[in-house]
């Protein structure tokens, strides 16, 4: 089993995969010939946003919550998150009958909140700082002796974000495109991207090329993938509120050493393509859950994606709060 | 086959089936624990949202377009609409190739208009009265020569709308649910509920009861029924805007003989439901299109429906103004 400070490997999404088997949803990939029309080349979409809690973060958040030991296990789980890793943590939690402690700043959304609340998790508030947010998540493993899972810093987290894109190869080969001509998924802390980088490498080599989707309002990835270090997300100002944090030094590793770059896009090319997976698509995805349409929308303009091509997207998640919509 | 003044019978929706193979989506059935959960008793949710044009509608449009000899096809099809007739409509001819017409108010919603027009259709304006649709409608046809499809009034629609039914009890019988319990579908003129009654009645007799939804704001169907002679929608409130219409005597006559009865549900109810459809099945539903969900749940709130029961529930359309949500 990889160790907490390990890099995790193709063999850990693999295993992620069978731990998993059951226990999260086989999501549906679906298309969409309006869309299409849209991006101009033909998209598989991997429907995360019908996940359990409505995002790909239930994967990661169960795979490591699961390979805890029964001693490590015992106190709980706990983490700092506004949004979707705190509900899929509760619900992990949960699963496996162990309390879970979810710091929240006071700015998290109302619907997150709630479904965290929902799930059982005990939740304790902060000010919505990243300072006050690690200051407390401290205080509480001190008084509770949970261990931290953490969003996407975690060897296990990405091994089970990485589940949904052997998840996407495989039906894609089901509907007898073997392999895909490329994945394109959205990048904020990093998880989901690594996790995808890990399985689509792991399975096809260097044939499907890994793009990642950033808002142009918060583009620390592209910036420090380009640069080759590390720079940190610092005033982020994007509608996608899940992609506001920065990579770490291990998602920012794997992605240098596997993705073929970020794409960036911004707030309204965001809003166009999740206003079309509303309007015409009939389903409800979250900004960030979006992004990854506009962004193969841009490669296809750009020439990197033939219109040939047959790209999937992960479409990530789909928690939105209706009485706060950006249109 | 049925002339346009005749009753339609379960064989026409069984000859409508067989004439809509290939041309209309077979929409998902699904399911989901957080709405059966808020109603009571589980729900299989027939995805008619899914259907091209984005809702039931489209079945009985193509079916009376494609029924159409070529004699009576040549100038095209018309009709007055302010909603999603109309854009079902214009498909429906730009698949057989004919020209359509179609009649709109001022007041219909910007998507439905644009959706309508990107289909091919010409539409022409008139002012929101059912006087105007009907004396702009007369000249239309006067001067194209077309042929008027009513949006429910007319036997082809009528047995087109059934359709979806036949699919839903078929889809839950692979389940292993055969037959379901009961199907409860929305009513506004009645094509979709008179196409189900019968589907139903013709596929399983009276074992599977067949409720019809409606607003309390424009409850003309109930009260219709409950009187015995057709009442009609005068000054109709409710935030369903496919269900402001009458039932005409065709449709009251259907609907006296098979439904069990029509269930009403205030506007508040009608939210409630869709927001659950939005936020945690993640589907875009219209009002008119969630009405089934929570006249369910006063059915098993009232005993008539057990809690032990499968319901299926037509989800009949999703085309929301996105700039002019309810919420």
């Amino acid at each position: 089993m990889t160790s907490e400070d390990a890099a995790p490997t193709y063999d850990d999404v693999v295993v992620a995969a069978g731990r998993l088997e059951g226990i999260v949803h086989r999501t549906p990939l679906t298309t969409c010939s309006t869309i299409d029309q849209w991006v101009g080349c033909r998209l598989l979409l991997k429907c995360e946003h019908l996940q359990r809690v409505g995002a790909f973060k239930f994967r990661g958040a169960t795979n490591a919550v699961l390979a805890l030991s029964d001693d490590d296990a015992t106190n709980g789980v706990a983490a700092h998150s506004s949004g979707n890793h705190a509900a899929a943590l509760a619900l992990a939690a949960r699963t496996r009958g162990v309390p879970a402690h979810v710091v929240m700043p006071t700015s998290a959304p109302v619907a997150k909140r709630a479904a965290t609340a929902g799930y059982g998790a005990e939740i304790i508030d902060c000010a919505p700082t990243l300072e006050a947010r690690e200051a407390t998540l401290a205080e509480v493993l001190e008084r509770t002796g949970a261990v931290e899972i953490h969003p996407y810093d975690h060897p296990h987290v990405i091994a089970g974000a990485g589940t949904a894109s052997l998840e996407l190869l495989e039906q894609a080969a089901e509907c007898g495109i073997d392999p895909l001509d490329a994945v394109v998924v959205p990048v904020g802390g990093g998880g989901l991207a690594s996790g995808t980088v890990l399985g689509v490498r792991g399975r096809h080599g260097t044939d499907v090329a890994v793009f990642a989707a950033e808002p142009t309002g918060a583009d620390d990835a592209a910036r420090s993938l380009a640069e080759g270090h590390l720079i940190p997300s610092l005033a982020p100002d994007t509608v996608c509120d899940g992609l506001l944090t920065s990579l770490s030094p291990r998602t920012f590793s794997i992605l240098s050493s596997g993705l073929e770059r970020v794409v960036t896009v911004t707030d309204d090319e965001v809003l166009e393509a999740m206003r079309l997976l509303w309007e015409r698509a009939k389903m409800v995805v979250e900004p960030s859950g979006a992004i990854a349409v506009a962004a193969t929308r841009r490669l296809v303009a750009g020439g990197e994606v033939s219109p040939d091509a047959t790209v999937g997207v992960i479409l990530s998640g789909g928690n939105v709060d209706l009485d706060a919509l950006p249109f």
